[in-house]
């Protein structure tokens, strides 16, 4: 590989007022087109942290136990990105015979992507456009034109359910109506958590993959940042599997900070190219 | 008066298990632009029915208590129509400040018309259109377009929040669902439920109306009979306020025949004139 | 009359960005138990206010048009009570036949107060109980034990469906799920809206009425304040129907202070006896 | 092993109106407590079918295309049991920071079982009873007492937050309303779907495990048949995981017919110990 190489990081404090267990979902995943180069975890005080090694494309964990007091937690890493454009205009949709097995759960409703509920009017709005990955981008446009962006209109309750009445959400709504739309024709979908470069205020961001062609290609109906600056941390079905933090115990959040710097290789840019950022299932 | 005039009717039965009693709301009113000219209720067995006679305008009661046993229901009425047309495009909104009091009532969500929950998706389709009588015209295509009328596809708990979404109904959520949209963008409106000539298959029927220019006009998104030919039962802010039954104690409902008979005047035809059914408030 | 005598009023400050209406649904109603000595509603500047005359049991509206700046409305009035009480035990339900027609649409369900939803719920849990007056307190009783009182844990859209399930809320979110189980058990609510002495912090308060034995009686499952402390500002289906303000056009609020001050009379107290605030329908 | 053996079959008919592709979800899995002896999966027409490998403990694909025409499907397997029943008052729940990675998702809220909306209410029953296996066992029993077994009373959209206020369902509804009491008290809980022995009418049952002193343990909530006659055919987050046919066509399904026989062994028999029925994780 010989991508892009940025910085990501973030620091996160709580207040826990008794002993505690956490399990952070905040580190970078590795995968065909994503490579962690050196990366620190770190706890203050200083706990003894237990990382999960499985499916590192997906998702890792880092846990820990904490006694009462202040606590601070930050992670830092240097990543390379690699990121594959192509030319969407050639990339189809997977008729659904030649969906593999481990692809099938992302076409099912998950809690906050309730394609169930949807299918009428997804049918109604993206039935009957061309299949691929234009009808994708048709989806995309049409929550950008639809949904308002609109910071604190939405709570960790919020589905696609309700943003698709109440029409207005931040980016974790717009990936999870999406994914609702894109499960509802048919089309696997899965929500992506990561950092993005140049996202104002700096925070997590959240976007979506469609499967496609045999491949997982990302959309982000926000644009809210350029797409070839995302570098994933989690896939789930929604944000019920991605969350960055799963706290058993007294804690509470005191405070959050999010960095992602380029140190080597060319500005990331908005495309509407079809890019692909993890391996081929 | 010289209008057309209907024979209307309905028998419903019931199998009563117990004392019960029964409130009816099937009687038609009288107003300025429609007149009973004659009407029997019965029920066989014979029982004493007692008839509420405050606000004829809005809906009648005809309430009485029952013992066990089969019951029927019969209510047959001869009744005069002078629907007031006129030229939709001279009828204008009513502004908030020009709105009477009694009329307030009718821009508030109700159990069935969640207008709060759907400013958003109201005002983003109808939001910037021109104001007037071809506004709320413009919400009835809206939902002839995007909703399918499909019998079996709702229950008793619909609500238009939910018609807004999945986007198939029968009659009465099409009237929710527009009198929804009319309140989210200030336009009082509600909902009305009488006998309608030439339905198919004959039943009871609903539709909504709008406050528009200082009047009550009457609008039927799901274009299944000629609006010159409703007469109305009942007028309220939703279905909830206007079922044609409601019973205490453990009757079963068996069977219901509803029928609607031009006897003198011009056919019914359906029209995209203003129509006024009900006197001004 | 020779009852007790307060002094209520509030201070409630916008910013109006352009021409709006308002209509204010603060004012103290008179009914056969309560009754204005004397009253001001004034505004800064000083617009010309209508007042709506009719109903006057249920709510009054003040209603006004206003330019842009700076907007302070303001209430005050003196008020006698003369709360009528008596022994709850003697308090039977109405049997259904006996509902006054007027009485009949609390029955029904509404916007805030899904009953239709909630039947197997109430059933289950107030099915059995003794019917009368010690029913509607054993779902005071029950709400005050299995839901908690929580500043911001809901919004202007949570109904009674939802604190049902999620437990939290505050005296709106209390009176809607005791009116929704009343209803499901074919005792007929409603909402009231009002002034209370001694409530902590001091604001607008919700309770409800249970129609029983041929008249309203008050019930306040918060307890939060003494209820013959409470003056009547509306009477409605539920929250739907007595906002303190409807707005139409670009005014936000800034800041509200509600006072409630005893001038004459015995300090309100807590009771269990039942109490009827209003006149019989 | 030397366990309990069943034969275990289901016969499935469709209409296929044109080329359509099914995956099914009926085949019983293998795992170190059953073991499938033999089995057949046929159909007629006679079509190529395609069997996924991957992940045998959770759930199989059975997938193939098909034409127009009527289509039948037919399962038929010989499999042992060897169930692990021990008494569950010896069995801890799992503290969370030692819950394995791989079970971690098993507490998120998933599409059917809301656990995120449900915590108030689990915790106000559920919080403060003693932690261990008689703790689901409290869940079992309040949804028993709590909840209708009803025919009809639900719909494939009915999820746990609706069963918990709406009081009525099925098997599937039991099973995701216990799931979502267990997650919102930190105990993590999945869904499976098998054959149950003597269960009337005969269907396919859906029940539910609950991960306890690092094992998982089945319960279920409806009681309508003895747990040791449950054979595994998938286990998921949620009915959404496990639904017995995807279908991507127009396939209307006609007719099912599912049977669970003894073959050899002991008749299985209702118990209150604890049965582990899959592998640990």
């Amino acid at each position: 590989m010989n991508g892009t190489i940025f910085r990501v990081g973030c620091n996160l404090t709580y207040e826990v007022a008794g002993p505690s267990a956490f399990i952070f979902n905040i580190g970078v995943v590795t995968n065909s087109l994503q490579r962690v180069l050196s990366e620190q975890f770190e706890t203050a005080p200083v706990y003894q942290v237990q990382e999960s090694l499985s499916k590192l494309e997906e998702k890792r964990h880092h846990r820990f136990s904490s006694g009462p007091g202040p606590l601070r937690v930050s992670y830092q890493a240097t990543v390379e990105l690699n990121h594959h454009l192509q030319k969407g205009d050639h990339v189809p949709e997977t008729v659904p015979s030649g969906i593999p097995s481990q692809v099938i759960p992302y076409l099912y409703p998950s809690r906050y992507c309730e394609s169930d509920m949807l299918v009428r009017l997804a049918q109604h709005e993206f039935g009957k456009l061309q299949h691929g990955f234009s009808r994708v981008t048709a989806i995309c446009n049409w929550i950008h034109d639809n949904v308002e962006y609109l910071r604190g209109s939405t709570n960790p309750l919020t589905s696609a359910y309700d943003t698709a009445t109440e029409r207005a959400g931040v980016c974790r709504d717009f990936a999870h109506l999406a994914i609702a739309f894109c499960r509802a024709v048919l089309i696997p979908a899965r929500f992506v958590a990561g950092y993005a470069y140049a996202l104002q205020p700096p925070d997590f961001h959240a976007y979506f993959e469609a499967y496609l062609g045999g491949e997982w290609y990302i959309f982000d109906p926000t644009r809210l940042a350029p797409q070839t600056g995302f570098i994933r941390i989690s896939t789930g079905r929604d944000a019920a599997d991605t969350s960055f933090a799963t706290i058993f115990g007294p804690a509470t959040f005191s405070s959050m900070a999010v960095t992602t710097e380029l140190l080597q290789g060319p500005a990331p840019s908005y495309t509407t190219d079809a890019i692909s950022t993890s391996s081929p299932p």
